[in-house]
């Protein structure tokens, strides 16, 4: 990978760097502002800053430097989706979900906290984020663009995006899915999100329409991939790097890419999804070199 | 009660049936409109449609006739603000929570369905709050006006609202607490969603800042009250006709105003507390007679 990027002239370690710190920066000052000595923000911030990715506001930023420039109202949507992501995996992580004892490397929140406590902490981020994103916009014209914006993360999130996607992915690990199924659940559990993610970045960076459906057709491609890699590291990752446990699909009998037409396949088929987002950014010329590179990172991460 | 509210020409009865019943065929129209045939949506549509008292938004369309007129944004945030309290009892009634069987005389959300399905019917319920809030105002000037509701919804159910509130009173069940704390989870868990539906019908149908002062006071105000009653039917309530288990407080060793207090000082305070909230109204003159009544029927509630 370092080879590809470093012959466009393109740093991706220095500008993951650089936009993780604008986002861990901008969290801790929400935190700061926000949160109470109580044990509730407590849960909240251990779960938030427990050195994610940053995947989805990553995208966020960089699809608003595709189309604009990062601005004061992307960067505050970039943490409130971090924080659904957040909230997401925290009731994922549920003894009566996928009862995971481990995200990130660290104990996870309810391990950590407790049961009660780990529900009302991803309750409550999801519900931050949308208080986060109806901050008044700097300029009064842009309110209407902000709703836009909160309907559309919360389309994503909700039940016919996200939680529908958890839906399904929890049936489908008592019942073998075809192929088709597989990668509805996957559009819905991970795609939705990083769609919404880059289209919420674009149109608070003054996107035109054309080039917001062009990045939705990058997100859509690399979501996928994402989740394809996903599985792919579920069976041959190594828990260390990744920080939370391996091999658990297969001993929990979980319809999986690799599972359903084997690893080669799976490699391939995420190879394909790449191409097709890249090829999605054609318009942009350089100006897309960060999704471009971000989208070779994904296939090529290893944790 | 039927006296008091005759005396002065005023028909609560009839009042809530009309109110309810607008919420009704309104939140109907949004299942059919945004709900699939999944058990997801299955899940929601039990619960949201399990015959609740609707207090919040009949409260939230009162102040909006308070100040001027029900409108359909008046209806939606109606229609949010009762999707938000749903997703809370769902949540409250979880093992790890409540642990409560029965609500609204009906087995709770993950008795008839399961507990991954319960925690995801209230995810989804709460984030479809924020969906429908988000959807554009009739007027384009209005949308600003929007994104203030949706902070103020957001806060009000959010981790210095509601959630923080649900935090110590699962704190409060183990430890006895004074008076002054009991007052504070109170206005947390219940005053400040009820506050917000006031706030939310009066600016939504254009009310003055004066006006949401006085009406905030009133909300406050009922709002504490609703949960001392509550405290005294969990005592001496009738269970059939409140549709959930009585005398559970007591059971739990729970912190409450009749356990504080005693039982005649709680109905002495419940009194107080709507003596306020009806002096809170003399400003509005007989456009408040639907909120003057709502006062009094809950410190005369049965359910």
């Amino acid at each position: 990978m370092q080879d590809s990027l470093s012959n466009r002239k393109f740093d991706l370690t220095h500008y993951l760097n650089n936009k993780r710190n604008i986002i861990d920066q901008a969290l801790s000052k929400i935190i700061k502002t926000n949160f109470s000595d109580c044990r509730l923000s407590s849960a909240m911030q251990y779960s938030l800053m427990a050195s994610g990715k940053r995947l989805r506001p990553v995208l966020c930023m960089a699809a608003a430097e595709t189309v604009g420039e990062i601005n004061d109202d992307v960067i505050l949507a970039s943490c409130a989706i971090e924080m659904i992501h957040t909230y997401s995996l925290i009731h994922d992580d549920l003894p009566a979900m996928d009862d995971d004892k481990l995200r990130r490397g660290k104990p996870t929140c309810h391990i950590q906290y407790d049961e009660p406590t780990a529900v009302l902490a991803g309750d409550a981020l999801l519900t931050l984020a949308f208080e986060i994103l109806s901050d008044q916009p700097s300029l009064p014209k842009n309110a209407a663009i902000q709703l836009q914006i909160i309907k559309t993360i919360a389309r994503a999130a909700g039940h016919k995006g996200m939680i529908e996607g958890q839906m399904r992915d929890i049936a489908a690990e008592t019942v073998s899915v075809p192929l088709d199924e597989l990668k509805r659940i996957h559009h819905l559990k991970t795609g939705a999100l990083i769609e919404a993610s880059v289209i919420s970045g674009a149109l608070l960076a003054g996107g035109t329409p054309e080039s917001v459906i062009q990045l939705k057709i990058y997100a859509g491609n690399i979501g996928l991939a994402f989740q394809v890699i996903d599985d792919i590291l579920n069976v041959e990752g190594d828990a260390a790097k990744m920080g939370k446990a391996t091999g658990t699909d297969a001993s929990r009998n979980k319809s999986t890419y690799p599972g359903l037409i084997g690893m080669e396949k799976s490699r391939q088929f995420a190879a394909e999804l790449i191409n097709n987002a890249l090829h999605a950014l054609d318009i942009f010329g350089n100006k897309a070199n960060p999704l471009s590179a971000l989208a070779e990172y994904i296939i090529k991460r290893e944790r």
